[in-house]
């Protein structure tokens, strides 16, 4: 197949006006972190597979931007055409573009796939040398792209409220009263999770998300789907009009959300009837006498609200300047903030998944011990492995993820996975975000360390765990690096903070004891975890990162709690849980400000064998053996006999004297 | 004396525009934390005394903003006639302004007392509503003053090069490449600290700390120092001529900024010529190649260096708005990045400050034993304590406080102290910046903790400590609080951390001991210490507040570590060392990025007494053994018999195993 490089310089050049440079990034129309495989562009261009990167073509060069979690991949994936460019050490798109661009360069976009907020920090960096941002009528990539996937027709399905656990309506509700506090008429949806939370619908338009590609743009009287319609069942027809909104077709966002712009956007339906039950005069009524508070902001009460990190920038242009309310969108709070049936059903889901981890394990532990002659989960040897047993049975990276698959499969409620599963050998450990190949991947070794990072779609919540195992002897280095990753990880999850605290302080708790020696790992702590949505959400993190700094972390948050450490050519070691953020029940209440602490909801043992237990004070071993005492507890009745004799010993208590 | 709110308000109504409200900062014309008596101001109208703080005075309303620190001590010292704002928690004034003050109010200002910063942020926030900033052509307040001291005279000191390490000369070559890499023709530097350190010269015109009321103009080939010329002598006449610093009058600097704008303020002395040793060619030859870089700026080759949160609102009127390159003043880091000299004189300075608090320790607890009967430093009493002595002689905190300041005074290099000492008994010592007054404070108190804050400046170092301490039976409650703040304390002296590391994400190891229970404090953890110059400087902090945000630690910084606990109407505890941040001898280097950890220069005994030994681990109890051992053989040489046996007492290990 012809390089698309060459194909897209010869469209940049015959473009009218010429384009300089032509972005591809990795977010399709709604912004997303995960993409269709018809919106994965830019790894159709660059090979580069990541789930985060951005492409820049120019007439002579190619670059991709990527951060941390990508650097290894990156470098082995990306041909000798194009350069890796890693965020954090080399100079951001906008300086790159300043420093090797000309004056009056034309850099061209398609508006539909990049934010307002990415768009505007461009914007404004390439103004200083008079350089432009080009918005393109069609995406060149797709142009040269001559077998690109056609969108799939998965059906959208509505999700129970059983599991849900808040309505339609009362989720419109609060969204509206929303509005009416912001003074803004209505609001633009883009993310696609957003719109899947707000109407209570789920579908599968990209994998392992299960969300669909749709907008909403809700008014103080209306809402609206805007999705392709061979999607939508009449069941799904009948469950839309009963809640008061109306479907339109996809194709329709663009020209519906200038019609909101000039105050002409109607429910053509029985939609703004129907909505009687939470009447507008009446939330409008309460309200007022709010938004009287800031009489600056009266004036202009037909703002539309949009979300400049979700919304694109095509639609935003349809808006007039004035006119545009910029804030992060009020479902990005109202989705992290769990209801107390999804907190429920979070936690049955990461009951069921730790079993499956557990069975795993177990089942791996056999394999390896028979198949590898590996002493196993449990026992060190002498001396380094020798590998004893000469088979035709191979274990991979790729086969024993799927084993844990079927695991996760025969659980209650599963829906599919909620990420491609890492499953990681030894030096493949290090790669933050490994993804394996069926055709290449690596062997399993009783001599490394196995690193994997999965979870699972429930219907009733999202599950990611990671733990890192060996089956044979470890080298002291990665047992006193283990071990500092643990004490990271019990020193977030033991933490208690005032309300107010954010992930951006929290941070630090998870990478002291890896500090000490020297360590560190690049990548953030935590994220947030959906229910029954996407495995990464905000709007909080438990993070360095600036953009982790203006979230607090309030009751009822999932988020998880994954330090690592990576040695690059050599090995990788992370373990994950989810935590959910509740009220702490403390001595006291200084500054009557409240006080949260976590309570993890992930089930599996950590290997002791892994531990270098003279690095662990008498607290992080009562942590340890609390944790590992509730896992037999809370499994058993999920695990047959064999599995729970082998979890009994995996969590026998530690002495706190050795 | 009529009170001066009656007098403000009459010239307020009188003024041309008439003023709606007058607004009368802490700060002196130079944004100084600590002013002299006759910048007091803002205590001369409200008669609160604290550090910080803001008074904003309407015709029907008189206002006082305040931050934690001092909350107990203002609601304490304001009248009825005014009204306490805690910052954090009550509106900030530009809100309270907007929600109080009707359209086109009129807010009246001295441009000579208030930052760039904080006029832009004000005119922007009084903009909504059309209300207006107005500098005043007089102080309103001097005129209502009646009794305002006068400046006194007192001598402009050389710092010797032994104490300050680094010459005149040196430091200017540094600023200059500094303006020449931003484009800058020159510098007006306002901060009082800043001046003295530039120019190696210091003085008393500011209880506490060793500056002069100076500003600064360097432009890339010529020095001015501004100051009221009868503080100069000969010899210092002489010093600033051999610097190539022109010495010009203090009220003159309006107009010589104004000269600078216009690209006419000339040396009238030598001073250009003298400055031959570092000529501007040279320089610049090294420079121009690097400012290309950054093309967009290579066309304002005029433009003049203020630092927005030091300059005042009047010298900067001065300049045209496209001229002014605003930011940090580049000598705030490189006065907070001390060099080998300071570093080795804060040190010793350190160990003679430690000899002097344990003699104080040692008579006070003589004292305590002969005159209350306590059971003292080391013995606890089976009940709580009945006075046993009925005598005339009583220790009172500011009696107590004069005995401190004797023993340092008896140190070689003693200057005087570094800040008002806080000398705190039960009550008392849950106001932060409590500062007893001879006729009122408290007597000593067997059954109660005290706890001392103070430093002094030598002529090597400046110093600032903290101990609390009980001679008598502390309560359970009392042991647990003091034994958080140490684990805390003992958490932010241990850590590790990478370079790029700011002391905002530091800040909360010395909190999550606290934070387990449920208890915080309202201040920051640590701040800068000077060589010889404010106890309290920047541009770092360790701090939860955002503008720690941006300034990472870096090796040679000094900083404080003092977490505390305070209980409204009943105690407080903090303890304080001053720390130098080093490079850490880690046995890695994660990400080639340099790794750093504190090594504690302040010198005094943890009362073990205090201590809940249950709540302490291992690794805790270790490094108070540690410390305590390196105090006994750091301060020996400095203490007599009867002192060390003291010292070896309070010092003894505590056993692991307790």
């Amino acid at each position: 197949m012809a390089d698309p490089l060459d194909a897209l310089r010869s469209l940049m050049a015959a473009h009218s006006p010429p384009l300089d440079a032509l972005v591809v990034p990795s977010e399709d129309n709604h912004q997303s972190e995960y993409v269709s495989d018809r919106d994965k562009r830019r790894q159709f261009v660059s090979g580069f597979t990541g789930s985060a990167g951005l492409a820049l073509i120019t007439l002579s060069e190619a670059l991709l931007w990527t951060d941390g979690r990508y650097f290894l991949q990156a470098a082995k994936q990306l041909s000798d055409r194009w350069k890796l460019m890693r965020i954090g050490e080399d100079p951001a798109v906008e300086k790159w573009v300043d420093d090797n661009l000309p004056s009056d360069a034309i850099v061209g976009i398609d508006p539909w796939c990049v934010s307002v907020n990415t768009a505007q920090r461009w914007e404004q960096a390439f103004s200083k040398k008079n350089q432009k941002l080009f918005q393109l009528t069609a995406n060149l990539v797709d142009e040269v792209w001559k077998d690109r996937p056609l969108e799939d027709i998965h059906p959208v399905n509505v999700h129970p409220l059983e599991f849900a656990g808040r309505s339609v309506a009362e989720k419109l509700k609060d969204l509206r009263e929303a509005l009416l506090h912001e003074n803004a008429s209505g609001i633009v949806i883009a993310a696609l999770d957003e719109v899947a939370w707000l109407y209570n619908v789920r579908g599968s338009d990209v994998s392992y998300n299960p969300v669909i590609h749709a907008y909403a743009i809700v008014t103080t009287n209306s809402a609206f789907f805007y999705v392709d319609k061979r999607k939508v069942s009449s069941e799904v027809e009948y469950y839309m009009a009963e809640n008061g909104i109306e479907i339109r077709d996809y194709s329709i966002v663009d020209s519906d959300v200038s019609l909101l712009a000039s105050g002409q956007l109607r429910c053509l339906s029985s939609c703004s009837k129907t909505h009687t039950e939470a009447p507008v005069a009446e939330i409008s009524g309460k309200d007022v006498s709010e938004s009287v508070e800031n009489p600056t902001e009266q004036t202009n009460l037909n703002r539309i609200w949009i979300d400049p990190s979700s919304c694109c920038l095509a639609l935003y242009s349809k808006l007039s300047v004035d006119q545009v309310f910029m804030q992060q969108s009020p479902l990005a709070l109202a989705k992290a903030l769990k209801n107390p049936c999804e907190l429920d059903g979070l936690r049955k889901a990461h009951i069921r998944d730790g079993a499956a981890v557990v069975q795993y394990l177990v089942w791996l532990d056999n394999q390896m011990q028979n198949l590898y002659g590996a002493s196993g989960y449990f026992n060190e040897p002498e001396v380094s492995h020798k590998r004893k047993f000469s088979t035709s049975m191979k274990l991979t990276e790729v086969s024993v993820s799927d084993k844990l698959e079927g695991f996760r499969a025969k659980q209650e409620h599963f829906k599919g996975l909620s990420f491609p599963t890492i499953s990681s050998v030894g030096p493949n450990a290090a790669i933050i975000h490994y993804s394996p190949d069926a055709s290449s991947c690596a062997e399993l070794d009783a001599d490394k360390i196995y690193l994997f990072d999965s979870g699972a779609q429930y219907l009733d919540g999202t599950t990611d765990i990671t733990r890192t195992v060996h089956f044979g002897r470890p080298s002291a280095h990665e047992k006193s690096c283990y071990t500092a990753v643990l004490k990271g990880h019990i020193a977030l999850d033991s933490a208690r903070f005032p309300n107010g605290t954010t992930g951006h302080a929290l941070d630090i708790l998870a990478r002291t004891p890896l500090w000490k020696d020297g360590l560190d790992y690049r990548h953030g702590t935590g994220h947030g975890v959906g229910s029954y949505l996407n495995v990464h959400e905000g709007p909080h993190l438990i993070s360095f990162r600036p953009h982790a700094r203006n979230v607090a972390l309030q009751a009822s948050m999932t988020v998880t709690n994954e330090p690592g450490y990576y040695e690059d050519g050599s090995f990788g070691i992370r373990l994950e849980n989810v935590l959910i953020v509740n009220e702490a029940n403390t001595k006291f209440n200084f500054g009557e400000k409240g006080y949260l602490a976590f309570e993890h909801i992930t089930w599996a043992p950590y290997q002791k064998k892994l531990m270098d237990l003279v690095l662990l004070n008498p607290e992080e071993i009562e942590w340890i053996n609390a944790y590992h005492s509730d896992c037999r507890k809370i499994l058993a009745p999920f695990l047959d006999e064999q599995e729970m004799e082998w979890l009994n010993k995996a969590t026998e208590p530690i002495s706190i004297s050795a």
